[in-house]
């Protein structure tokens, strides 16, 4: 049964979930609220459960992570972690910046990512060692180096924490320009060499994993707060994606710097 | 010479600024500060100018209100207002919210508002006592009339200032969601039923006009935070647009009551 690479088995789990989500959007869908009091809808769920059981009949045995319908864990080195719509809250109210992401691992390796916009038509998908390709055509991040010239979004302020957000807007002071709203979407713009950094907070493992190789295959840095690796055990949810490593650096001192003066404040 | 309606020509005007605008869309376009620090590009420039010859060649004896090559006063009762680009910071950084505003007025009262979104080929039309139309289809607000139902859209908390952030946090507070992000497009999600609230602070005339017939008849409500009409001489730029009378008024005692919570708390 197991004929599709990963690859592209991934473009067929996306092929699917844009043929269930479209009919969705912009239809006034019920909203039910998850216990975070995140929004979810019957599209999420349908969904993740086609895009599980074309899993399940590719790659039977590969553990699977996915934001509504839990873990399955097989004992495999390969894991497949899938958001069938990162970004509810823009679905629901009829913007088009929501996608559905796709990525697979070995051990805790991002061998894969996948991020797909099905109102525009827009993919990214990236393999560990060839690059990123949106709709199939190799892109790279701007590779802007200093932070004067830096284009920076973030999704909202909602989830920083007062510490954070005191520490984002220190960044965002520094930048040419600090935008709110994208979701997924940030992260296909910064890889094409849009816009240079994403800064985000309160990210789950299904939020971030296919950001990790789109935007590292395409040239770019990715971390938490701290410059340690993001999805791990002791991740905090927070995110920063650079367009270069030197942008990258820059950008975790202001990060990472503001503790003391919050601290030096408290004092 | 003049053988197109106003309608017509409002079509034929923003193909064009599709046609100059979407070869510019994502090409890390040099960006120019203006004198109010919002950026401008040659886009915006081209796009405004190429508008300009075709309302001289088909209505040479209208005014014209443009947002980069100002006022051409000629003494009519009637004047187009036009914006190239709406949502400039969005254009230069990728992000496919951007739009270009076209409006006719006889006197202060609007006859026509046109919000295109070249990106994804998204055209509001609206003309007085006919509908409000998207890429031909008559559409209708949500008709939400309760605030705890609402979908609250803003473009960025930037041009508040402390007051009306304290207000609008308010607002948000009683509202289903509240997001940042969307410049003019938030104006044909609300007129298409996707969204229910819109605020805005800080506008100009040429951001504002195109969204009042837009919005009205597709059956909402604009006005800026203290009820009254937008875009007229004593306007302090704030734009309030709802999704039906009695949404609006619960909006407006919200935006307006705050002011007496400001002062009791100064006193």
């Amino acid at each position: 049964m197991t004929t599709l690479s990963p690859a592209d088995l991934a473009n067929r789990m996306a092929d699917r979930a844009r043929a269930i989500l479209k009919p969705y959007f912009r239809t006034r869908i019920q909203v039910q609220d998850k216990a975070d009091t995140s929004p979810v809808t019957i599209a999420d769920r349908d969904t993740e459960a086609a895009l599980r059981e074309l899993l399940l009949n590719h790659f039977p045995h590969h553990n699977i992570i996915g934001e509504e319908h839990g873990q399955q864990q097989r004992g495999s080195d390969f894991t497949w972690v899938i958001d069938p719509i990162d970004g509810t809250k823009s679905f629901i109210s009829g913007m088009p910046t929501f996608g559905t992401l796709i990525s697979l691992q070995h051990d805790d390796r991002p061998l894969m990512g996948l991020i797909d916009i099905p109102f525009s038509d827009e993919r990214w998908l990236a393999q560990r060692g060839q690059g990123t390709r949106c709709n199939g055509q190799i892109c790279r991040t701007s590779g802007v180096s200093e932070l004067r010239e830096a284009i920076l979004y973030s999704t909202e302020p909602d989830p920083f924490s007062p510490s954070q957000l005191q520490r984002f807007n220190d960044l965002a002071r520094r930048v040419k320009l600090r935008r709110f709203g994208g979701d997924c979407y940030l992260a296909g713009l910064l890889a094409s060499g849009h816009i240079d950094l994403l800064v985000e907070a309160g990210l789950k493992v299904y939020d971030v994993m296919a950001m990790v190789t789109v935007i590292e295959e395409a040239g770019g840095c990715i971390s938490d707060w701290h410059g340690q690796a993001v999805g791990g055990p002791n991740w905090d949810g927070s995110l920063l994606a650079s367009a270069s490593a030197t942008l990258h650096r820059q950008a975790l001192s202001v990060l990472q710097a503001e503790t003391t003066t919050v601290a030096s404040l408290d004092a």
